[in-house]
């Protein structure tokens, strides 16, 4: 283990947070899947994505801006489409009830799609697309967020590197889940490069004025690069476009940062899909194909002959089972900070570490 | 215009087109869609997925291995999903026959998905999600292709690049259109790299061991790499569980290269579908929408002022209004074989130069 970091059990992480989140008002249900969500994303190993936002997320709760019990409500309804108004609740919660709509859809009619505006950061894409995944059914999740890609060419941010999610039920140890953003690397990947004080490769970000760089320091002060130049930027409009523009939401420039405005709604829209592939491939079918669709991408040669070819999915797969058993590991500071918060909000259970 | 290349009348090229497919057993309506599928390819500019294709197409219906003149079946059929058998046909003749088939499901159910088993080759996926946009609705459409990109770390290729479009009505000038292949770029580009003795990204391509290289001549000997690594080939995976896999057709090493093996049928898969945005939002705020979407993209900055924020889709419109206008440039030898090709099977229409 890492010198500055702590193991905590996940069961005690999951309370702790709940108890944070009920604190600000979160009502009980909810505060539990939302920090179960939290802790699932850690349990997976993407850790960019799981309690490390617990602060933003309290001190949104806290100011409103993250309406803690929201009222969501039917925007608009036709058969297999829908939209909800998420009443700016957390992103986590207006998802949960949108896929849970979506899957209820598609049991009807096979295919549920459903669009959710005035929500939040909704965490890690593929908290909803398992869901539909334990119901059987083929799931895809996207949301808009904050303009903070530029385009090749560009001076500054056009668009967001908008999380796209699809899984498919495998019935085997570990479903098929991809969950990517659409620039080429996440923000951290850029600091750390910088805190080795490596070179990065020209695709992955820009100085401030939006020239391609391979200094990481620059591009962290800089802008993300789309993933695949023009392909990403394209399927990240594409994105927008099923999301906020479709929806009926706000798109672009007109969405709020939640780090940047702490105080405001981040107006963000999701839109979850559910298919319920059952209606035309039985189960034993599909698992039959899905496990030789595995094996064939298990059994490609590798030149590095001590490498394994993983599927999407299966590397979060092995680091559950591993947190699950040694712990969730969380960086020293994060640890001390959460643990003030619970303090500073008067929050009685505790986080003992492992 | 360059030295090694002639100008055809795109009305013209169709209709030489649509006789040889005709000579060659095509009903007469589908030769006619077949070949303006190809000319348009040629009008938006994609010159590598157009009438360059013709002579292999032809080779192919004359083998039989493509058939000419497919009995197109309903395989599966449920509320909005639907499996059809295409009979080894056209992937263009078959593709077409699924978004079409998609089209009419969503206009009573607001969204249908089409899958595709026994199909060949189908050009450019835009066709058909350009179909859609004509309907006023959301099209998406994919295919996978056989093997030929290998993952970060492989030694052989383990997915196809499988192309994936998605198309959006905008009311305005132009549709949006996004359509992409999911390597980092067509082997084509290598080629061109390679001709020019110019230096590739290590993201391009690798060896004929694997190995990332930024020799274009090792790559185009080699193979491709998937656009932005683990996140193009993770959609390359998903496309093909999508198409071949959940439809009930082959995938991965049990498709057929159309160039490699001539005589018989690719076993391609395709998955259309088709979204009723209308009974959500009317056309008219769609309409607005889009345009508000599209000024706020085309107004963003760029750091060389002389350059365009251009949407996918726009590039192809702006090529098609030019070669309509002054005609479908062809490579010379390109031109040579496709009237020798017209020749050989004593097709009587023939192709001026404009």
């Amino acid at each position: 283990m890492a010198e500055n970091q702590v193991l905590v059990n996940h069961d005690d992480l999951q309370s702790f947070v709940s108890a944070l989140f009920e604190k600000t008002g979160v009502p009980k249900e909810d505060a539990n899947f939302f920090a179960q969500s939290l802790v699932n994303i850690n349990l997976w190993g993407i850790d960019s994505h799981g309690v490390l936002r617990v602060p933003i997320y309290t001190k949104r709760l806290q100011a409103g801006s993250c309406n803690p019990n929201p009222e969501i409500k039917t925007l608009k309804s036709a058969i297999t489409l829908e939209v909800l108004h998420g009443d700016d609740g957390p992103g986590q919660i207006v998802g949960r009830v949108a896929m849970e709509r979506a899957i209820e859809i598609a049991k009807e009619y096979n295919v549920g799609i459903v669009g959710a505006v005035r929500s939040n950061h909704f965490g890690a894409a593929a908290t909803f697309t398992r869901m539909a995944v334990k119901e059987g059914m083929l799931g895809v999740a996207m949301t808009n967020v904050v303009q903070n890609v530029v385009a090749p060419g560009g001076s500054k941010p056009v668009i967001g590197n908008n999380p796209f999610s699809i899984a498919v039920p495998t019935y085997g140890d570990f479903p098929f889940v991809l969950d990517i953003s659409l620039s080429a690397v996440a923000g951290g990947k850029l600091l750390l490069a910088s805190k080795k004080g490596e070179k990065i490769p020209f695709g992955w970000g820009t100085d401030k004025d939006g020239h391609p760089t391979d200094d990481p320091t620059e591009a962290f002060n800089g802008f993300l690069l789309p993933v695949g130049g023009h392909k990403g930027l394209g399927l990240a409009y594409a994105v927008e476009i099923m999301t906020g523009l479709l929806s009926g939401g706000v798109f672009l420039d007109a969405m709020k940062g939640m780090y940047k405005y702490p105080e405001d709604p981040s107006l963000t829209s999701h839109l979850m899909m559910a298919i319920n592939i059952s209606a035309i491939m039985e189960p034993a079918e599909q698992k039959e194909r899905m496990a030789e669709f595995t094996d064939k991408i298990h059994e490609s040669p590798m030149w590095d002959e001590s490498k394994e070819m993983l599927l999407p999915g299966e590397i979060e797969h092995r680091t559950m089972l591993k947190r699950q058993e040694e712990g969730v590991p969380l960086p020293q500071n994060l640890y001390e900070e959460l643990v003030a918060l619970a303090e500073s909000l008067g929050v009685e259970t505790t986080l003992s570490k492992k």
